[in-house]
């Protein structure tokens, strides 16, 4: 950690105006000086997607001489961390944090995150990131039940840094302050989707689909992050972007494929 | 393997009319039946988008009797699975494809890409899943030289399923048939992108931005899909959704997180 304080970046996938990312933005203001990219609108399960085919704008949002500075940006939130980095900042920030998302990115909705995926570009970049995520899809959320426990866990990341090549992804289950029980470090439960795609009619009389679905737990491990945040736990994935299987490499090396 | 054809879905991330879709739907054919639910526009480097906040439709466009069925739809590669599983196909299917992308997949691409994330998502649905990319952005690359290889990664998938959890990235060299000189197992070379953005203006003076940038492998290994490429030979990487870092998991619970 530097002796000067530390640079952070903050950044989310529900847009800069919502309440998860100004409860981010004020914890961070106490830890260091913070400077926000972030969507200038909602971009909740975009993925790692980059904006490679259509123009990006930033717009620089915050007054002169503001404490914070806040910048829109037009793209995804990896576009988001992209720009900051290369065009924002003028070094390299000694953190990144994502979120507060308004909802779960526990188990496998890592994948479809916005928010995990700008952490997970700022640990691909080689800056130190956490996604911050809150089990309540409310707008109004009571997020100030976790922001000790965030101003916490941030500031052990500043001090000890991270493992080499991985980014933590934070879930906190719904509860008061009191009556969380503490941090577990955990591994993705085995969980998905099954969806349900609710047809309609457009006013024209062509179908259309709305995507729902519901989230199933097949794996009972308690050492998994479903089982933390269901006993009142916050869970804590180390995640990596190395997706080799490694352990199937040897397996498919046995297989005839020059033959 | 079904005694019946094996019945195998065919997606991409360019866009249902792009050539490499229609050389994958072409080899498929000889394999099995086929029934193909792409985007109707490009999608590259959605990376694992889903279609949450809009509408998503789809369109049958193979004729009445056409022996293979195609289906355009507005969503993303992974909404296109997704619609594919639960609205189109009357059972799962036994083998999806993704591609053939026109571009590389390789190394740290394979978190970016559509063409992977349609993949991955059939993994996720519990379907054997290849992704294949060949690296050649030209929208009119030379496909047919990779055709026999392509028949040939899909037969033994068929025969003998892949491990649990896990999906194939295949990228072959923008090599002739003659010239490739075999298929190797690898794992994904540690490489990422050093953005450029390109700064411009609007006619109305306002500035927006291109993302550009150069893409450093940092990762010599012999042992790496980048490796792999550059000598000549098809690199295969099993891909796995479980992003946890187990390895860090040790070290992170050396940490003072509940004191």
């Amino acid at each position: 950690m530097n002796q000067d304080k530390p640079l952070i970046l903050v950044t989310n996938d529900d847009g800069i105006s919502a309440p998860g990312i100004r409860t981010l933005i004020d914890v961070m203001s106490k830890i260091g000086t913070v400077v926000v990219v972030a969507p200038d609108s909602p971009q909740s399960a975009t993925g790692h997607s980059i904006t490679i085919n259509d123009t990006l704008y930033i717009n620089k949002i915050s007054k002169e001489n503001a404490p914070i500075l806040e910048y829109s940006c037009s793209g995804t939130p990896v576009d988001c961390v992209k720009l900051a980095v290369n065009e924002v900042l003028k070094r390299k920030p000694d953190l990144c944090v994502s979120g507060i998302n308004h909802g779960s990115n526990s188990s496998i909705n890592v994948i479809y995150s916005g928010t995990m995926s700008a952490a997970v570009e700022a640990g691909i970049e080689g800056i130190p990131a956490i996604g911050f995520s809150l089990l309540d899809y409310d707008w109004n959320a009571d997020f100030e039940q976790i922001k000790t426990f965030i101003h916490t866990i941030s500031l052990e990341v500043l001090e000890k840094g991270l493992p080499e090549n991985i980014v933590l992804n934070v879930n906190f289950p719904k509860l008061k302050e009191k009556e969380i029980k503490g941090i577990k470090i955990c591994r993705q439960a085995k969980a998905l989707w099954i969806e349900k795609f609710d047809k309609r009619k457009t006013p024209q009389g062509k179908d259309y689909y709305w995507l729902t679905g519901e989230f199933v737990n097949q794996d009972k491990g308690e050492d998994t992050d479903e089982w933390a945040l269901a006993n009142g736990y916050i869970s804590i994935v180390p995640v990596q972007f190395d997706l080799t299987a490694h352990h199937a490499i040897q397996q498919l090396n046995t297989w005839k494929w020059n033959e």
